[in-house]
């Protein structure tokens, strides 16, 4: 067994699996218990996902909405942070297999997420453009900003327009605030840096499959969501599903097909449980099944919380509680405070959710909010929604540099970093090639 | 010959190859030309060159120092810009060859900068690690990050040297910058964020094969320089060339060794010029030999500015101008200004330099600069560099962030980048291909 350089100690070693919202939210209520807790992450950034689709529309840079774990937890002495694949659990021995090595623990926490659902579809998955990662997203907008350079050098219109058609696959937040900002990037933006391209033939398009957008707020805001959109531009099509893509074409469950070269998916999400975990624990959906205290179904000291835990404790949620960021603090906090009760010979207390309210933005001045039964819509709902975002972001200097672009993008109607990294070009191939050489995982 | 779908126009057109320093000057000069421009760049925004050693070292968001060049001239109803890799140029025809297709320009004007020279080493060539472009301080930054994360892994000291060992080659303003920032990342940002890190293991080399550092100022200057740098723990070596570097140790010309995972070269630049060119213009170091009208030897309509030009009719510098910004805004601005004059049948003026002074910065609170004789160093050189280089960068978002970037650092010793942006991870495998798929160039 090879054992990574993880300190020793005779403390009970927590090792908790993911840095998103759930990790870091049950390593801050650990932070003084008499314990040694292990953070690992694929990454090194605690990422802000409520954001992301302003990094792939251009509005905000990447740096801006992640945040170094070491910076979080520097002043946590009990806390090591390392950056690791985990690939599989042995809960006999109690061993994490990870890509730094095998790590003992006494107590296992899975906050792993989850990642893009295509639903089995093949053929979309891999023509599809899934935003679930920073990486994903910083793609997203070479992506985007490379069809509008290339729509230039096309003179047909039956050329241009599969260029210039965007299709968003899923009426949630995250689907509306993309159609939204793409609405945006057409009306502000394409005019102004490209006007030579005939603008008409840009189209956002909005899918749902469900009968109504933003399927968890009330009626009346789904409606006012899509009127919005709407006019915004947006084409809205609800009760219609994906039934193919190839990449070029667009196969809608209505027999209607839409050319485009940018499918961008964020119809769902589903868990990827770890290997080695009791085969009745694991649901269909990826979801790791786990009882009122976190606790993963057959297991003694292995828990899950977040996106990757289902618990269905909450009548109001049969299926599990909604995969969001609130869900998963509130699951951290509560299993931390839990273990320190644990280790304090106090009562453990059984995970109770506290609905603080949802809120999606669609545009300049145009949001929708629930909180407690109060709705808001327009003006101050968008409000709302900055500010509550603005708080929410971990870090003083993200908050400042995410404030000046949202100034600055409201006083001017620009979007600042529309800018295309890509590697190295012709004449440096092989400076391209020496960096690769060096580390070739680095992007 | 394709011709890309550029405008027709009766006007004569000015092809400008580059959106650097020399290349934005002259699109500036030539705003209300009666002409039309037609910008070519493989990168769709400008550069500020002179902050890349502060992204490559986490100080600064990709984002901030790049200003995409459409938005930089979107009033100018003159200009239009194609992102584009130039191939050749056919003088004969007045083509220029493109990725985009063949263009046809009455006038051609090559700014298209420079780019590492490793002065014929290949082995170096291959190991080392250039820092011209933005994705190369993007994978400095990464990679100088996992360095520090891998090497927590690691039991031996012998293990862990090479990896905190770095290297920087080239005492001219790029490496003295870079030199005093990996001091302070060592200084500030590793004992908070790495404890469990042998600390002393980590070294800064600042290898200058010449006599001094920053040749082109004044010798109180170097020394002073120098002394800093060795303040901050930089372990200053001059008269000593490299000789060879296999990616794991560095052998200099003295016959010392240096075990190092992290050689970062800025020793020196050369041109890349275009295929095509007379034989007779081109210089071994890549430059093009133009008159004092930056007229490329041997052609009528064919230009070149800034680094890539090499023009000698200053006796203080018989070698040609250094390969600097300054240099290059003022011959496209003076080349701007001439070609109007030459519309407007005015004399044209032969380019006469104007020596702006010069300043390198060294870390908190302390750099060096000249202007007309007069001498700073210390706090007050430290932000007269502050002030200059948010003068100088382009876009008022751009500014803003900087400055919240460098006050947050100053108060809080921090920096705030520091995340390694890397491509999705194993259990998503499937989904970074996808992306790949959907457009392979993409980073």
């Amino acid at each position: 067994m090879i054992q990574p350089n993880i300190p020793d100690t005779t403390l009970p070693r927590i090792v908790v699996v993911g840095g998103g919202f759930a990790g870091i939210s049950i390593v801050k209520a650990l932070r003084k218990a008499p314990v040694q807790v292990i953070l690992l992450d694929r990454n090194n950034y605690h990422l802000f996902q409520p954001l992301l689709y302003q990094v792939a529309t251009a509005g905000l840079e990447p740096e801006s909405i992640a945040f170094p774990l070491r910076g979080m937890f520097h002043k946590y002495k009990n806390v090591h942070f390392r950056m690791a694949e985990v690939r599989a659990v042995d809960t006999v021995n109690n061993i994490l297999e990870t890509g730094i090595g095998d790590i003992h623990y006494d107590y296992l926490v899975i906050a792993s997420g989850s990642n893009t659902n295509f639903f089995g579809n093949k053929q979309v998955a891999e023509n599809a453009i899934g935003m679930k990662s920073l990486i994903e997203a910083i793609q997203i907008r070479n992506y985007v900003l490379k069809q509008f350079e290339e729509s230039l050098l096309l003179e047909k219109d039956e050329e241009i327009s599969p260029k210039l058609n965007f299709v968003m696959v899923g009426g949630g937040p995250t689907g509306v605030e993309l159609a939204g900002a793409f609405a945006e990037l057409k009306k502000y933006i394409l005019p102004r840096d490209y006007p030579e391209l005939p603008i008409h033939l840009m189209n956002v398009f909005l899918i749902e499959a469900g009968p109504r957008l933003l399927n968890g707020f009330s009626d009346k805001l789904s409606n006012r969501t899509k009127e919005d959109l709407e006019k915004l531009g947006v084409k809205v099509m609800t009760n219609v599903a994906v039934k193919d893509y190839d990449g070029s074409t667009l196969t809608l469950s209505d027999g209607n097909t839409i050319k485009t070269q940018s499918l961008i998916w964020s119809a769902g999400v589903k868990g990827f449980p770890l290997k080695g975990l009791p085969g009745d624990s694991l649901l269909p959906n990826g979801r790791i099944v786990v009882d009122e205290f976190q606790l993963i179904q057959g297991l003694k000291n292995v828990y899950a919380i977040g996106d990757i835990a289902q618990l269905t404790n909450d009548p109001r949620f049969p299926k599990g509680y909604p995969m969001v960021a609130q869900v998963a603090l509130q699951q951290g906090k509560n299993l931390g405070n839990n273990l320190l009760n644990f280790f304090r010979n106090k009562p453990m207390k059984p995970f109770k959710y506290k609905d603080l309210g949802s809120m999606a933005t669609i545009g300049r001045n145009r949001a929708v909010t629930e909180f407690s039964g109060i709705q808001l819509t327009g003006y101050l709902a968008w409000l709302a929604w900055m500010v509550v975002h603005l708080l929410k972001l971990i870090g003083f200097r993200n908050k400042l540099v995410v404030f000046i672009n949202w100034m600055y993008r409201y006083f001017t109607y620009d979007r600042g970093t529309r800018i295309i990294i890509k590697r190295g070009a012709a004449n440096i191939v092989k400076l391209g090639k020496t960096v690769t050489q060096v580390d070739p995982s680095i992007d």
